[in-house]
Formats: structure tokens, sequence, C-alpha cells
């Protein structure tokens, strides 16, 4: 049923360049390129599981679509279109205005048009489903790890989950420190430059957005392969170092999740190629590991011991 | 974060034939056919407001789908693949078992594989974004109609509206009056085959989902021309038409909407064409009136008085 609802649209209604048909009729049309395939893929965000219901609109907005984009960059596809569907509880015009300026500074930053969508009454939910270009045979999947690959992690882990117990104060901290990690959970920066780089390089890659040892995990399983970590070697921001002595900080980095960087294995002989890489892009690479015959994954601490991950909540993801 | 409901990705894990990769990696992957164009839709549909919360699931499932592949068909796309988000409350296998068994039914019925999606906590909630193939610049848009197209409906309209009526009891009615129209409510049959068909012989297209005046009014104003129809020619079920004394019967038909019929308009030239056309796919087509240069819709009664619409609930969609 029409309701008005419908009226919101002109919202979420904007150029659609890179389109043939835009918002407006029953379905839009888009062209993809000659010798492209199409990688597709959608994620759903509801109130009061995945975030909370006062959130800045705009910094939601921004989230919507940049978690999106991410798994974009873990395939190594160009992100291209989007459809945005929302469930509200009401017409709240600052709210909207909010939520589609973010949506669309994430979209106009990684070249995506909102081709179509939805609106209407109910719960808070919103869903973004993502279309990107990759070339023909060229998509980054978790199933080609190689034993003796090298396992990579862009940008530095555990900070959205860091400024996610402070918000919700389950960890003390001071307001320094929350500044300068909620950009992490709230704005987080899709690796798609990355992605794009890795093709032809990387035999697999995820975007850790689960945690590094459940993501990970997807590449073992989906692979047929094994892990060892080394737990010092996996990248943290130096504030969330110097909290690390404090009991829930390993499982953050390991588990905590949120963190849309990318993780990818590489042949050994790449590694060289991956640190040029780094420095071009201004992404911190770092190398926290390699793919093993033996099934498993397994995290080492600096005294040469194996940690027990099963405290950090990885188990529920095995 | 990964959670309990990413195990009811089992639910939803079917072959994919007509896809390179299918669920399980960070997107799926698709090759648009050549000279093709992708239409691409989205419907949001949530408990209470599109649906009764104890709607038989297997019904809902259809329905579901089914809503997105008729934009394909108002499109004249072949419905190809789907992504299909869920927020669900609780986990109930029974619920799931059902529900995906008629969406698969519907997605079966229409060549549609289900290539992704998501699945977590929150308030019932359901979103599909449909994507079809169409030969490039052979689409059926909502702007192409032209002064004198005849205008044609498929099916006939409001027997979903009236069947809602009765399971509201708003409407008296009695159990085979519920039973002859509850299918147009609960599980439409969106009409592929006939959009395929109308491909360069419309002008123009839309399904009709907010009700015959709303939409065509969409097509009015997006071809910037309006229209004449005679109330008495809109095809109606005869159950619909031994209640059409009562009187929230004219608004059913003409408003009611969840029709999910195709309005189309073609030059009058192509009369036998679409009459040939009804009966090679075995679907009433009807002519209900005809476009003209006045812009506005105006609805004509038996005795050649115009219809006051505004009763209908036409000026909430105005």
């Amino acid at each position: 049923m029409a309701n008005e609802f419908d009226t919101i649209g002109r919202y979420f209604t904007r150029p659609t360049p890179q389109s043939e048909l835009g918002v407006g009729d029953d379905a839009a049309l888009i062209k993809v390129g000659k010798g492209m395939e199409l990688a597709v893929s959608a994620d759903m965000l509801v109130a009061r599981t995945h975030f909370f219901e006062d959130v800045d609109p705009y910094k939601l907005g921004w989230k919507t679509l940049a978690v999106n984009v991410s798994d974009m960059a873990a395939m190594g596809a160009q992100p291209r279109w989007a459809t945005l569907s929302i469930a509200l509880p009401k017409i709240d015009e600052i709210w909207l205005a909010g939520f589609s300026k973010g949506f669309f500074a994430c979209a106009e930053t990684f070249g995506v048009d909102l081709i179509g969508g939805d609106t209407t009454r109910g719960p808070l939910t919103l869903n973004v489903t993502i279309m990107g270009e990759v070339p023909t045979g060229a998509a980054l999947k978790r199933s080609g790890a190689k034993v003796g690959d090298d396992i990579w992690v862009s940008g530095t882990l555990g900070d959205a989950a860091f400024a996610l117990a402070i918000l919700q104060q389950r960890l003390h901290a001071t307001d320094d420190d929350l500044s300068l990690t909620r950009k992490a959970l709230e704005q987080p920066e899709p690796r798609v430059s990355l992605g794009l780089k890795l093709r032809g390089i990387a035999h697999s890659a995820i975007d850790i957005s689960d945690g590094l040892l459940a993501d990970l995990g997807h590449i073992l399983k989906a692979s047929s392969v094994g892990a060892d970590i080394h737990f010092d070697s996996i990248p943290r921001s130096s504030t969330v170092s110097h909290h690390l002595h404090e009991k829930p900080l390993q499982a953050m980095i390991l588990a905590g999740g949120d963190d849309y960087e990318l993780c990818f294995t590489t042949p050994s002989d790449q590694r060289a190629e991956i640190e040029k890489l780094a420095l071009k892009l201004g992404v911190p690479l770092t190398k926290v590991g390699q793919i093993s015959a033996e099934t498993g994954l397994r995290v080492w601490g600096s005294n040469g011991q194996e940690l027990d991950i099963k405290e950090t909540g990885f188990d529920h993801f095995a």
C-alpha cells in the first residue's frame, strides 16, 4: 500500500550517473561492464541489535552503507550500486536529513549510486543490498588460501569493540580514549582501494566484521587449511595497547568484531610486494601468521605458549 | 557480530545454477548476459504493517518473493537472482521451515536463484532485492504512455482487498467468498510471462500493488498525460461482483491494492494482438480506458457520470 512513507523517498533521490534508469520506476536499470562479473551482498541493521536507537543519524547513515562497501572490498570488487530499504516507526525529518546525508557521504566517497529501495512504517530497520564489478574470475574468495601463505591484516583491530565497551560502561577509560577509537565504531572506512590492488596477489580475503578469529576461521574452513597466528603481531592502536593489561582487551582484538579491516593471505614470495602496497596506499598491512596444513586456528603468545582462545568468545563462532 | 542467527542460513542455502558463486562468501558473483541490462528492485515487508504475524509462513515466504517478482514482470524483465534479509525475534524452526519452503516454491516457479542475504535478531522484517535481465533498451517503463493508447489490466482487481476485509471482519461474507479470494491476497501469481511478451508492444507498464488509481496515476505522471477509465470495464471476479452493491467494494476495485496484476498501455492498433496474447497465455486482459492529452484521471460510471474518486481513498495517493 502506498502511504505517507513514500514521500520520504525524496531524501534518497539523487543523481545516479552510473545507471541507465535510477529511482522512480518498478525497477532501476544498470549495465554491467564487458568482461565484468557482478558481486552482490546484503546486510540488515536493526536498532538495539546493531546500533543504539539514539545514535547520530549521520554516522548511522555512513555505517549502514560502509559495512556493505566493506564486503565489496573483501571481494576485490569496485562498489557501484546499492538499494536501501528502511522501516521507521515515524517520519522524523531531522533524523531523515541526517541519515541520508551520512549515507550519501559514504556513497560519494566510494562511488556508489543509490538506485532503489523501499520506505515503510515499522521498528527501525535498515537493509542495503550492494552491487559491484569485478573482472570475471578475479574476485578474492575465502576459499583460495594455500599452505604456507602469509596471513595479513590491514589497519588495527579492536578499536571498535573498545569504543563500544566504553559507551556501554563495561570499561573505564578516558574521554580521549573514546574520542580516539569511536570513529572506528561509528564511521568505519572500508578498504576498497586495498581490495582492488589485492586482485591477482592475494589467494584469499575476507573483511573482519565478526572478529579476526571468526573471519579467519571462515577462510580456513572454506580453504580446508589451518593457521598459526602470533598475538603480539596483531596490529592494534596505541590507545588499545595502553589498556592491554585489562582482561577484556585480548578478546576485543581477537574477536571484538566491527573492525571492517581486511584479512587476506598471500604466497610468502609476495612479502615485499605487500609492504610496497602498504606504503603506496598509506594503509598499515601487518603479517600476523601463516597458513598451515594442520587444521584449526592456533594463537601463540609472546612466551611461546598457545593462548586459550575459548576465553575470547571464539568458541561461540567455531 | 556473528551469532546463532547465522546458523539459520541453512534454510536458505540451495543450489544457485544461474550464478558463478552463491551463498557463503562476502558476496555472490553473477554474470549478466551479453546485450542485457540488469533490472533491480527492493521491497521490505514488516509484520503488522504488511502482514499478520500469525500468517501461514509458507504463504508469507511465497508472497515475500512474489511481490518482488511482480516488479520484474512490470519491467518486462526475466527474474533471475535475489537476496533475502530477515530479522526475527527468535529462532523458530517450524516457522523457518515453512517460510523457506514457500519462498523457494516461488523462486523455482519463476526461475530465481537466492544468492545471498542476512539473518539477524529483531522485530519480524523481510527484505528482498531482486535482479532480472532485460535486453538493453527493451524495458517497459512508466514513462512511455502516449495520447490515444489503450489502457489494459490483467486478471481481476479487488480480490486481495476483499479477502483482507473479510479476515479483518470489516466485511461480512461467506466462507466460500473468502476461500475464492484469499489466494489473491496470500499467494499472488506475478505476471512474468505477460511482462516478457509485452516488450516491443506496450508503451508503458506498472504492476498494481497500490491499487489501479494510484499505479495508473504513476504512469500518467511519468508520461505527462491523463486518462479516462470506465468503472464497468474494470475486470473483477464473480465473487467480488456479487458484493458490488456494498459500499467499500468500489474502492477495493479501484484502490484496494495488493493485486499484483499488470496495468499497461498500447497503441490502439495493437488491440487484436493483445487479445491474441490473452488467449495464448490464458490470462484475461481487459481494456479499461484510454490515455488522453487532458491531464488527470477520470473514472466514468455506467450512467455516463464521472465517479467521485475521492471517496475511494485515491486522494491519499494523489
